[in-house]
């Protein structure tokens, strides 16, 4: 939000509280559709309607697709027919279907019923599209040039067509049976003669993505490549739509919310959190606290078992926390860096001996220090005996090996048998880890000292 | 990677070695910069200054752009001073500074002195502006128009100078004085007509970025506005360059890696993992893992202390790493969602009495499931007796319900005071749970068994 949204927060309130509709109005039309929606979103609900209508109709309709889905339902069920159609005949086909997605059936319903014939059914074609598809996330309304078009033509043909494309910065060329052949840029276009033929001057190397194609990967090329637009094709590669890098950036960034969900041990949710309710967070967070507390039950088996050890050297109870701590820490932190090259594609799971031997030479460094670090402050500090300062740092230094090493293995493996490595984050990580420390704790113990 | 060049890359390696150069080079130009980069990769280093010069001038610059800093030092140490002119002349000024960035300073003192005098002082200027700032990932080769041009002046003055400019898609109208007053698209001038004066189809409510904003700021607008430029000006408001939206995805994602570090306990690097020596991931975890070790002396002083309880009930140590890691998982649930709101500025510190009511809610629906749960377990599997597994159960609720409360409100907190409320995921968060959790079943321990 911008400092200048700030000071004009109270200034907008006040005038709605003192109807001075017609100043709100002139504020309103100076600013950009993000702003007038985060506005309108600090005004009471029913004045919602009222305001609305006082923007011009195109601005009005940039608005709502920037409203959040719960003010656009209260907008659409106050709308008369004749208004829902008018807004809708602003909007592009991706944002309608946006819209859709979030709306109950009746208003859904509605939506269908007053958009025009050939929106309706480039509406149910994206909605027909798996769940987060380059498909679902297209839009239909691309600028197609034809390669035997000279410049003077195209430019004519764009101009003519361009008000109801969401973009014409990139243009793309088809053959007969619309089949992508090329594409070429509006720049390109500007800088070429008139009698310039396209099939002369068209870039030839499209990359395209296919309809079924994941989202997450579709972001993933417009990183690559730098897109602003990329085009979709069916599996003839025949052209259905395009994706422009807007959602691109949607799609980048709830997929990081996705993984750092999941990283938290929480069900990823795709709303945000005010709008999600206490049940459903409740819903997302306890099979994950269930599963973590039930899988606990082998440290405390472990525990139980050497009860007799632990009664002879109460001492060594206290530092079980810090050494099952310093484990899933260690372990987290290969896992998660590991986790996060795997979704950002700059591993793969040939690289796992190389990864492993890393991580070794990691985990070495990382265990050698916090030992040689422990051992003075358990003496000094701690005051325990010196051979229990000394089970405590060789089980240190070798759960830390361990750690790191299931840390950085179990999501690469999960990866390769089709699992989702973010998962692998917390969860069976770190009862992985808490038992293996508890082990290595006990037989370091028993060795040492004898019991 | 596409599965094209999956399949690309043997034949591409199998060329190179039976030195079909011509045939390879053929190949070679039908690809993106950025396929091409990756291909190279794959070849013997000492190869890539051949290879390189087998391509065409311009598609040599753009594969350049893409390749890792690495490859460019072996590419940049290869030339000749004027293969390097050559290159940096067809180079975008904010890809040359990304560059420069990089490079020892030996290489920085070539480029600059092989650079011309104009490139060379804007170069300088970028180079100014402090890391991760606006002026920093800017590039100054924007299209700037006057308010009285008409639309046949201005396509003229594009069509002259936009062989030189990053993109001309978006063009900025400024004063005498450099004053930023409007913009207009490629767009709307396409589609306005040759006499029509730029003042008065201008969009004079400009949003833009000063030079010294966060660059994480600037991603944000770009997905608040959706725009795919976004002009940056100094505090007189006067044009110096232009951000471009694959800078902003860039940053988007680098962000995010960043937040996923800092959870996971990591300082956070800018390199990728294979490119990072074991030293450099050795100093990014080290500091963390000793911290989090010495503050989990205090747990170790708490179970200290309550040693003759633990003397008098050793079937309670069984179940402390339960109870913590119960706890620990809870508060990070709660910390890692509302950082995550925070960084997407979904929160704000004035939600806090919003969010602790939501998360109380919460604790105590999980806390209650949790401790349901868990009772028939203790009784049948654990076999501990009825008032041991009563201990158990209501320690457990309490320490997810103080968890979650401190997961949710430190984060706020720690942002209210100007502190990264990422760094409250882990580290700070476990430890006071670590504590709390254990106070709470001594305390509730000592209680009901009346030990």
């Amino acid at each position: 939000m911008t400092d200048k949204l700030i000071t004009l927060e109270p200034t907008v309130i006040s005038l709605y509280e003192n109807r001075k509709y017609n100043t709100l109005k002139d504020i309103l039309v100076t600013l950009n559709p993000a702003d007038i929606s985060f506005l309108l979103e600090k005004l009471p609900e029913h004045s919602l309607p009222l305001l609305f209508r006082l923007l011009p109709k195109e601005l009005a309709a940039e608005t709502f697709v920037e409203m959040e889905s719960d003010m656009q339902e209260i907008l659409i069920k106050g709308f008369s027919d004749a208004e829902l159609k008018e807004v809708l005949n602003e909007l592009y086909v991706d944002d309608t279907v946006d819209i859709i997605e979030e709306m109950p059936a009746n208003v859904v319903k509605r939506i269908l019923s007053q958009s025009d014939p050939q929106t309706r059914k480039e509406i149910n074609v994206i909605l027909r599209y798996p769940e987060d598809s380059a498909g679902s996330i297209m839009t239909t309304e691309f600028v197609e040039l034809k390669a035997e078009m000279t410049i003077k033509v195209a430019l004519e043909h764009i101009r003519k067509t361009a008000t109801e494309k969401e973009t014409i910065n990139v243009c793309y060329v088809t053959d007969n049976s619309r089949h992508l052949v090329g594409f070429l840029s509006l720049r390109t276009i500007i800088l070429s003669k008139d009698d310039t033929v396209i099939g002369d001057i068209m870039e030839t190397n499209v990359i395209s993505v296919s309809t079924l194609e994941d989202q997450e990967k579709v972001a993933e090329y417009f990183d690559k490549y730098d897109f602003i637009v990329i085009p979709v094709v069916d599996k003839d590669n025949r052209l259905v739509g395009i994706v422009t890098v807007d959602d691109a950036l949607d799609v980048l960034k709830e997929e990081a919310t996705e993984d750092i969900s999941k990283i938290a041990a929480i069900t990823p949710s795709d709303k945000p959190y005010l709008k999600t309710s206490v049940f459903e967070i409740f819903k997302g967070r306890i099979p994950w606290l269930l599963l973590l507390m039930i899988s606990s039950t082998f440290t405390g088996l472990i525990i139980t078992h050497f009860e007799n050890a632990l009664a002879a050297q109460v001492t060594l109870t206290a530092f079980i926390p810090m050494l099952m701590g310093t484990g899933g820490n260690s372990g987290s932190q290969s896992s998660v860096t590991v986790i996060r090259s795997l979704s950002l594609n700059e591993l793969d799971f040939k690289d796992i001996i190389y990864v492993v031997w890393k991580e070794i030479r990691v985990a070495v460094l990382c265990g050698l220090t916090l030992a040689i670090c422990n051992y003075p402050k358990l003496l000094i500090v701690d005051r325990v005996t010196s051979s229990i300062a000394l089970v405590i740092c060789v089980a240190l230094a070798f759960t830390v090996f361990v750690a790191k090493l299931v840390g950085c293995t179990l999501p690469m493996m999960a990866k390769k048998v089709g699992f989702d490595p973010t998962v692998m984050a917390s969860p069976l990580i770190t009862t992985i880890v808490d038992a293996i420390s508890l082990l290595i704790y006990f037989a370091v113990a028993t060795t040492i000292l004898g019991i």
